[in-house]
């Protein structure tokens, strides 16, 4: 429930100022240039009687009625105070504009909690502190110090930069890109982008919802909304901070806290919101999802007047994973009735250097109406007799007795703008580059797959709580942070994840007397909480099938060991037997500071190790997710049987998975946890946990 | 030497009218206006006295100074009559516009090669058929049909296709992207890609050169030409029809035929040249070469007045391996000096949203002196009082004392115009995103590299050739096309690469004969030429390492083959050694179209045939080549000690790589081989081709 944000009855300014060069001046002017029909209150306890005309308060208290809408613009030190008169006068919403409060150090930060207690007393809501404000383009409302009013458009701009915010209003101007709303939220002390995308989710006016963020303030909760949100319109997002150095930038700058760049792919594609990796591709998507229909599939044609940048789109086309229409014969053979003998009438459609818009017009017909067609580019070079604008507007024309989108490439500089100014008025978006009008299209279908495609469940399953419960909680007595071996399996049988069995001998007698029960081949590890490679201390022996060699290799741990590091504590020696035959794969959980637990997948070794091939997802994953994590990674195909290695148990691995999440959903002090490895075995015959290690926030 | 085309001393024009919607009136008018000052021929069998002012003709023979160069654009069908006319006058270039040739079908075909003939003849030199002509910026000849004379630059760009050429000449007006010469050369009958760069590489006016191209004529002199040529200036290729799909649309195109993807990435690579994706990237690249010093080294700082571009900025470093520069103490307290408290003095050195033009100028001049910086991005967003042109005037000035490169991202629209203009006049490459710049200032950063780089040597090597050439003698003359095992064997053997053992025993007794000899255990193998997949037919065995055991694996082996394929031939069964504890490698080569030989290499099994993470080369590689090529897999860490697994013979490998190369050039006629596997021991301990294969152009 923002609407008093966007349409408030009335609006205060306070800080307003007569002096142009002041923030308050500039607040106040945009307001009222902007169109808004409400009543204006502009307030300053110094000033005369009027600003720009309207009649000027000294304090929010002396206005007749309580404004809907307070915009501050005054020291950061005085807005807690004016934000207790505003809350007591009844205003519903601040917009802070002041800096100096989160991002300025210990004083701005206890400001910054002092004036969330305050917004929260009152039951008000609050943009910023810190921030550039908000514009409803649609509605004529400009609360924000930016120079001008965009025009009206279908596209809602949410903007964690205020000043990548003054920079896309002004580019967005140039470009003829049409703005609904625009929101600078700064700090997000209180009005988060998981109410924003929530709101603009609801609003007729939007029909895409863009986001430049450097950090969620709650993963978990944005991941829920947007992934509701998504299912009624596409949310694009340019996550900044991805590297290492970037999110040192991203502290200092507006001190919120960015996750790993890996936790936000996965929480992303969870959610459905697609990922722009830069401001650029933000608004190229945003074009062709505020002005065109999704396209039913991937087969994309190409018309164009000139082989060139045909080709170039051809190529894009197969990068970015779609497929190239097939013109049916017919279409063909309508098409060769008018194009001369030289034109390619295969896809890409090439109506040659000297078609003119006539020429454009019915050859976009016929590929629009063609069946084995989705998406198409429309591509124009300015040759010697190019009908420029003439072909944007017959190309505008064709459309729109169609369904399927249009994206076009007029290519040049100056002698294009006429034209691309008519298909910009017409809807269809305009790239300068083919890669990029490809590259577009390819957001819409991936956007459409995502919607279109089952979700999952969260399947109900066999596990035994209580269990865990106990095993945790004599962790904690026990004030480790760390499950010991045999915990480590007790708890993963507790969520009915197979192991493999152990045992953990102390001498030589024991070890014997195990060897005889489980029989031959058998696994022998070293024990020491003080030798953490084992290997390498020569601690494991691999393939012992007989009593007589147990006894040696026991002997030769235990030796090894004490050569190795000669004060370590040992155990003993664990002893397991070999799982032969199996896929070594890693099901691993970490916890990422803005999503919470997140569960990793690869095969093991050096496919982990060397190559990093592996998936991630937010817990809780549904089994659509498990699968997907599964099918995910390069080296799948070994598990879907491979030369002769046969097919493994990949329904034992999803089940994994899904025990995996449900633990971590249950158990959330588990921090870190790795099943290294899970061994899949033969299709049909499940898969074993080897090796497992849990720590915990305790 | 095709100064003939640039600056020739006078120059007909074959075809002129005096209609203006004619072509050649357009390119008539263009070679006048583009204020060319050597003498101007119009020729026109039917045309009266005089076209645009100037004495017309009827033919080229009656003009009465013999011009440098002749612009034909007049039908096809006249054109071969009319060169040789222009031949028998002695005309030294001809650029003939005209299309109607190699593109268009079997006559045009004919027609292309009778006008070689003709120039070959009369020693002309040709650019075209069927092309947009060319443009010498600096020396005021527009010998096009383009637009307009682009203004004055560095850069000279080379382009396959006339119509991207109008869109970029377009292009590049609206961006204030100035050229040197631009070349659109059609079929490339007679000049090529090749000449072009040959000749700018000499132009003095040619800073950076350009080219778009979807094929290459010869792509092994292309190689060996610009690995010369990029030694003294940067060559940048967008190369187009990189999918089967793009091939398709190159070869109705153009007519030519395009190599293989991994073909050109390996041949630029090995020749220097720097690989754009697209046009956007190519002039992005070029601004930066064009008009800025190639960095030192990878050390890059942001200087911004907004966090959050410089977050994008800072991500865009690392994703392109560059590094954050680290800023001294020194120059920290220097900019401490002059920038508020809340600036951050780091890299990013953000100068905050209220920085005026002063402030630009006085941090750039600290960052620029300092010594931990190669290189500098200069970011502005339009803040309340940001001095947009007047920071870009500051920015170019302290630029000019300093001998590293700076390039900016003004970020915005209308309002950066100005500012814009400023940073281009001064040579600055503005890019709107900082993603363009930063990845601008990594391709400098690849060409400096590669420049510094030893390119290493064709080592001389001990082998046998006259022993191959009697194999190969003997396979001719069988009429085969492959070689067969002992042959193959041979063959690398005398190329002085190691070969395990192997024998084909037919029968029993000589396989216990051949086994007493060996000893230890071997690997057997089912031979037939009836049956591919051997070990799918129960055709081999591992590890047999008893006479009895050899006896029964032989007997098993052809029991099992009768049991696959009733009627197939049996010649025996292959025995060797089991060479135990190595890597497998493979080694392979085909022919490319384009480039000859491509050698790969990567590791065997799953490695290559699931993950692909294969290197090429263009034989013949050099030992640094070699090397490359090992480093440049992903999996190169299993082959440098890895866990448990020791480090292996690496410059053995190198050595069989250098081996097959040495191999193919001496012998053109192999279509394709592979070692597979090449099994790598220990440091020390070499490499052994297990088993190869040969097949031959006969």
């Amino acid at each position: 429930m923002l609407k008093r944000f966007f349409t408030p009855e009335s609006v205060a300014v306070i800080g307003a100022s007569k002096h142009p060069g002041k923030l308050g001046f500039k607040i106040l002017k945009n307001v009222i240039d902007g169109g808004y029909k409400g009543k204006i209150y502009p307030i300053n306890p110094s000033a005369e009687e009027e600003i720009l005309n309207l009649k000027t308060y000294k304090t929010i208290s002396e206005v007749p009625t309580p404004p809907d809408l307070a915009i501050i613009v005054i020291p950061a030190k005085l807005v807690p105070d004016v934000a207790e008169d505003c809350g007591k006068k009844g205003v519903k919403g601040l917009i802070v504009i002041s800096a100096g409060f989160k991002e300025a150090g210990e004083d701005g930060k206890q400001r910054e909690e002092a004036l969330k207690e305050i917004v929260k007393k009152y039951h008000m809501r609050m943009i910023g502190p810190n921030c550039l404000g908000i514009i409803d383009v649609i509605n004529n409302l400009n609360a924000s110090f930016a120079f001008d009013m965009p025009t009206k458009g279908k596209i809602s701009f949410i903007t964690q930069s205020g000043a990548l915010g003054t920079a896309v209003l002004d580019w967005a101007a140039k470009e003829d890109i049409g703005l609904s709303k625009f929101v600078s939220f700064g700090n997000m002390a209180d009005v988060s982008e998981t109410d924003l995308i929530e709101e603009f989710g609801e609003d007729p006016d939007t029909r895409v919802i863009l986001l430049y963020m450097e950090g969620l303030q709650n993963g978990r909760k944005f991941i829920e909304t947007a992934r509701k949100v998504a299912m009624k319109k596409p949310i694009i997002m340019v996550k900044a901070g991805k590297s290492t150095a970037g999110r040192k930038a991203v502290s200092s700058h507006t001190g919120s806290l960015a996750g790993s760049d890996n936790a936000y792919n996965a929480a992303l594609k969870q959610a459905g919101v697609i990922r722009a990796n830069s401001v650029q591709e933000l608004f190229d998507y945003a074009m062709a999802f505020s002005s065109q229909p999704v396209p039913q599939g991937r087969r994309v044609a190409i018309v164009t007047n000139a082989g060139g940048p045909a080709v170039m789109a051809t190529d894009a086309v197969e990068v970015e994973g779609l497929y190239h229409a097939v013109i049916s014969e017919r279409t063909k053979a309508s098409l060769r009735e008018f194009l001369s003998p030289a034109a390619n009438v295969n896809n890409p459609v090439d109506i040659l250097g000297d078609a003119l818009a006539d020429t454009y017009g019915k050859a976009m017909e016929l590929v629009l109406s063609e069946d084995n067609v989705d998406a198409i580019v429309a591509i124009l070079t300015p040759q010697v007799i190019t009908q420029i604008p003439e072909s944007a507007e017959k190309i505008s024309e064709t459309t729109k007795g169609h369904k399927k989108p249009v994206v076009a490439s007029f290519m040049g500089g100056k002698r294009m703008e006429e034209g691309i100014k008519v298909l910009m008025k017409n809807g269809i978006p305009n790239y300068p580059f083919p890669e990029r009008a490809v590259s577009s299209i390819r957001a819409m279908v991936n956007y459409k797959e995502w919607n279109e495609k089952k979700k999952g469940d969260l399947p109900a399953l066999k596990i035994h709580k209580d269990r865990v419960q106990k095993i945790i909680i004599n962790i904690k007595d026990a004030e480790r942070k760390t499950a010991g071996d045999i915990e480590g399996r007790e708890i993963l049988s507790s969520y009915g994840i197979k192991v493999v069995e152990s045992f953990i001998a102390k001498n030589i007698s024991e070890c014997k007397n195990y060897f005889k029960k489980v029989r031959g081949p058998v696994v022998m590890k070293l024990v020491s909480p003080d030798i953490l490679h084992k290997t390498e201390a020569g601690g494991v022996k691999v393939g012992i099938d007989s009593i007589k060699a147990a006894e040696t290799a026991f002997k030769e741990i235990i030796e090894a060991a004490r050569r190795y590091k000669k004060d370590a504590v040992i155990e003993g020696v664990q002893i397991q037997p070999l799982i032969a035959g199996g896929t070594e794969v890693i099901v691993g959980v970490n916890k990422d500071p803005q999503f919470g637990h997140l569960l990793m997948f690869g095969l093991g070794g050096i496919y982990v190790e060397i190559l990093k091939d592996v998936s991630f997802r937010v817990i809780p994953i549904t089994d659509v997710d498990a699968e997907e994590m599964i099918g995910e990674i390069k080296t799948v195909r070994m598990l879907k049987g491979f030369r002769n290695i046969p097919e493994r148990d990949i329904n034992a691995v999803k089940d994994v998975l899904l025990r995996v999440s449900q633990l971590c959903v249950d158990f959330p002090e588990i921090e870190e946890m790795d099943i290294n490895p899970l061994m899949v075995l033969e299709k049909g015959k499940g898969a074993i946990a080897v090796d497992v290690r849990f720590s915990f926030t305790i």
